[in-house]
């Protein structure tokens, strides 16, 4: 058996997210399918995490084993074959077995995308979030700083997430570019829901109904309510994940 | 009876295009219900020119009479209300009644997005056209540079199209960002199919099947088969319509 790494990019608007589910078509299963069309094989495809519904990916990473002879770089061509055009696999190749898309991950890179202009864009309606209050950049700025380094995210994760919040963040950096704003952030894993919380806080920092230091109370304190809400899943983009051996600038 | 000027963004992908016809949805159409809907009143509205099923546009330019006395700036507000979200009214204002959308129109702004990786694009596949060959963009952007000044565009116009072909062309640009191939073009005018039958010609030059040089054999011999084939339309988007008060740089 062979393990083959799949990197995929997808729209996630018309899926009901990353992961298998019962009620609505998920990216997995599609990948899954068009794997067991081109080998016969029934799979498992391991992702890096899950993506809720509407969220995308430029750069998600799974794996699957086979015992198929195809060349692993031809994976790419044989699968997008058959899968609708929201879902490409942009690069595939042969890992060593001791590599999990999950386990291996070192670190992630987000990006969230708001569209600050008077009106929602057209174009664009199904990438990013619009906001027609004019957001004070330089606050958010400020506030998306604290988040840099080791910190327990309680605040900024779904209730329902029981996990240990401890997470390291390398980059937390809003960027605009005219009307457009970006948040990239960097981190060595994120919980349930978690960019998106935060994302809703910057946003709440922009609108000048809190100050950019209530972010380290959040922090401080673990308290969701003293967070913002969940910003919506269609702003969010899962741009990379990398594995080690990249060169990760910023890496504290 | 006021006289409306509406600036709009559409996403071209689920249209018939611009123009009201028997066959399919258009977007002069449901802008046209949704004004009924606002005023009361069945109007023409009157497009700066049609755009093809699948083209997009960021600032197509129509206008309208009316009898209601809203305020015009409301106008993009009331009918946003009603209009699918890949259909935006981004601007609307007064004008004079000698102002005419198509017929005072100076200049037009349209630009073509080539996505020339290894792959198309998830996000992206409804606004750039995937090209896997790579694509000699030296080539294609002294071929862009040819159709720069004023010339009889014969050889690159729909061969149903009868009108008289002399159009006067402001900028003819070949930019690239990464993989992404961007044209931008600028005119007086632009025949049917025009702006498709030029890309369609670049891109046979970047494939190096023709010579830049060939370009201008083309224009001056006037004959249709001497120019490319017609790209397809989504990669098209009309950027902008102006009317003369605006800068118009490069203007010869």
């Amino acid at each position: 058996m062979r393990r083959i790494k799949l990197v995929i990019e997808y729209d996630g608007t018309n899926y009901a997210g990353w992961q298998r589910q019962e009620n609505g078509v998920t990216v997995q299963q599609l990948i899954e399918e068009n794997i067991q069309k081109v080998t016969g094989e029934r799979v498992t495809l391991h992702g890096s995490g899950r993506t809720d519904s509407g969220v995308h990916a430029l750069g998600q990473v799974a794996h699957f084993d086979t015992g198929a002879r195809m060349p692993a770089e031809k994976f790419c061509y044989a699968l997008n074959t058959g899968l609708p055009d929201d879902i490409r696999i942009i690069d595939s190749c042969e890992v060593s077995s001791d590599f999990h898309a999950r386990f291996s991950a070192k670190r992630k890179h987000y990006r969230y995308a708001i569209n600050n202009g008077a009106h929602a864009s057209a174009l664009y309606r199904n990438f990013e979030l619009h906001v027609h209050k004019t957001l004070d950049v330089a606050a958010m700025k400020e506030a998306a700083k604290v988040l840099v380094g080791t910190h327990d995210f309680s605040a900024f994760k779904a209730v329902e997430c029981k996990l240990n919040a401890v997470r390291t963040i390398y980059r937390s950096e809003i960027s605009t570019d005219g009307n457009r704003i970006t948040y990239d952030i960097e981190g060595n894993g994120f919980l349930y829901n978690m960019v998106r919380i935060i994302v809703g806080t910057l946003i709440e920092v922009g609108y000048r109904d809190r100050p950019p230091c209530s972010v380290l109370e959040a922090l401080e304190r673990g308290e969701r309510k003293l967070a913002g809400p969940t910003a919506p899943p269609h702003g969010l983009a899962l741009v990379k994940v990398f594995y080690g051996g990249e060169n990760l600038p910023g890496k504290t």
